[in-house]
């Protein structure tokens, strides 16, 4: 986990980096008892109790008896994050596809809202207005004394980082929208935007199959293969935000046309429409035809487990190259192929195997998406979480204001 | 370029920063006017001048007349090195080459030594030996006054960032070697150990082909091939330093068997024995060989030119791959790559575009290495340098000492 970094020597900035890092250790882990917070931060338990009471007075966590835990002896406290006392709205916006939803401090989505699903949202007004529209529903159903700090957004684009533009959205015909500032002034709430894939990973890393790594490609997508890909725990962007396109590796010189243009790219060989066509089923059967095709070959069925072998393999080739490329901690399989892998897993790891070098494949674990389509969602409500967890008091002052 | 962080507040602190930066930017740029200084650091001109005369006294830099620039008017000053004011010892090990050179501040090699050419390097204790004596005779050469301040090694094999110590050098049988801590004590300077590919790329961004660049993919080696690549400025390492391993990346799955037990990849597709096999020489000829058919390709002779086109296409492929990976600014080829990149450029090229999605590679630039085999030299000259540029005054006081 990347530590911030103390930037100022004044005691009001040692605190409000102290209280910041209690709130995340909380807001991460779901509870944390004094004397793990004493152990984690190097400080003494009176200071440790002194920073949670000032937590606990502004309401945004509290300490409970650890017996839930089952320990022996002498009962502790822990400290455990309130989620009424702050939330986000995290939006997870896709070519057909918009969930927002409510997140309370420590993680839990606590409600959420599926506009017109399978509608196409390449239409930027209406887009908003639905945003909106479905922030108002959440914001209203929140408990009072709720505060919401911020809205999150998941993008299939390109996003600048410094201002938080969105340069390049490809499926949505996007180009160069000030999508969060809009946003945060319809809204009237700090609004923080990031790339998708980008967002898939790091919710890997903060809730999900990746915990505890810093080196990690998630490989996800739903008919096309995207990847998403951390080194030290940071995105990979590249120069233009462009970094993590495996999808189009070229695993197979001799293979299918691809839509980018080239042959036999992953997409191609490894994506849904592989399988369906590997299987004897119309390529456009979409997830349903997949997952029927999926329970055959789980059932046993040699025609079905023959196509999906096929298919394992070149998946197996690319994570190789992944593994030779990045010498990952972990390769976190998603969406569909996740639940190809589920039933593929022993061919798939033989072709890693075969297809990477026997040092940085000892060291990789393969595993499945812990959050499914919910990963843009946790991503998106961490990114609007983080002002709140580097300086609680700070932030809720401003609101109250 | 990354900027060095000011970690305290105190005014010494920030003037040992201010040196530190001043000297960098002349080591690293040869000459700098005060006024180019004045504008990159913000300071006003009397500090700059007041720091200047500071490391003249020092007797690291010097101030000259910048008319041999051919500037009109007034005549302005610049900041050069004193190349024979500080050095450093430079160790470049491979297999079967072990090159120690003599670099002064500004970065000019000044001297160097190849200890018996094609010997095996693999018995430590002879070659710690003859690293010991390269570097007396070095410093026996070196001008009455000129103060060593370290001596940085390049190695093939994956260093430990903490502490220096080399954990694994597969082709010299080297595991968990304290190395840099051995070598210090023998000839009683600091020393820096690091990854001949991390060298390399960095040698590339310092000083050659991807001066400006923080995205960088170098694709070199000698028979093999491997990559170094910066992310951010920043060498990828991954998990456990075995990142970067791009000569096994499987370019083509119906190619032939690897060394490392898998088919098809960069190395076997693209390096120099493909291309002697290709052409149809014995593949045991070496770069002699390679070089007379890369001859005839440049004479176009139709036949070495197939042969050179049919492996420029699997290289092509690789670069395909790591642009769509990695969105680098630029891919620098190295060694023999560059060498046939110079003949078949435009097969390269075509090929890349191909492999590649359009957004990142319009954004890619494809180079030859500037600085050929000199690049780990280079490379590891600048880790012995970096203690100086970080804390000029105070690194020639503790020498003093
Ligand atoms: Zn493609
Ligand atoms: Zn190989």
């Amino acid at each position: 986990m990347t530590r911030r970094r103390i930037r100022g020597s004044t005691q009001d900035d040692v605190r409000r980096h102290n209280l910041g890092t209690i709130l995340t250790e909380v807001h991460r882990h779901g509870c944390r008892s004094r004397a793990e917070l004493t152990a984690e931060m190097g400080l003494n338990r009176s200071t440790i109790g002194d920073l949670v009471a000032e937590l606990v007075e502004a309401g945004l966590v509290l300490e409970r008896s650890a017996s839930a835990r089952g320990r022996a002896g002498r009962p502790s406290l822990e400290v455990v994050p309130c989620p009424d006392a702050a939330y986000v709205l995290a939006v997870d916006l896709g070519v057909r596809h918009l969930v927002v939803a409510r997140v309370g401090l420590g993680g839990d989505v606590l409600d959420r809202v599926e506009a017109e699903p399978g509608r196409d949202w390449s239409e930027l007004d209406a887009t908003v207005d639905a945003i909106v529209e479905a922030c108002r529903r959440l914001r209203v159903g929140a408990p009072d004394g709720a505060r919401c700090v911020g809205v999150g957004l998941s993008v299939p684009g390109v996003v600048r980082q410094e201002d938080g533009l969105l340069r390049f959205a490809p499926n949505l015909g996007w180009i160069d929208l000030p999508l969060g500032a809009r946003l945060g002034e319809r809204l009237d709430l700090p609004a923080f935007l990031a790339n998708d894939a980008d967002l898939g990973a790091l919710a890997e890393h903060w809730r999900g199959a990746a915990v505890g790594y810093d080196h990690v490609v998630v490989i996800s997508g739903e008919i096309g293969i995207g990847g998403g890909i951390l080194v030290g725990g940071r995105p990979l962007r590249g120069r233009g935000g462009y970094a993590g396109e495996i999808g189009h590796l070229r695993v197979n010189p001799d293979g299918r046309l691809c839509r980018c243009g080239s042959v036999g790219c992953l997409e191609t060989e490894a994506g849904v429409e592989a399988l369906l066509g590997a299987a004897g089923r119309p390529v456009d059967g979409g997830l349903r035809a997949y997952r029927e095709v999926l329970a055959r070959v789980a059932a046993g069925e040699p025609k079905a487990a023959e196509a999906a072998a096929g298919v394992a393999r070149w998946l197996g080739a690319g994570v190789g190259m992944l593994v030779n490329t990045f010498n990952p901690d972990i390769v976190v399989l998603g969406g569909p192929l996740g639940e190809l892998f589920a039933v593929t897993e022993d061919v798939v790891r033989r072709t890693v195997a075969r297809s990477s070098l026997v040092a940085p494949h000892e060291q990789v674990r393969l595993a499945v998406s812990a959050l499914g389509t919910d990963a843009q969602v946790i991503g998106a409500a961490e990114l609007a979480f983080a002002p709140l967890l580097e300086d609680p008091i700070g932030v809720l002052t401003s609101l109250a204001a």
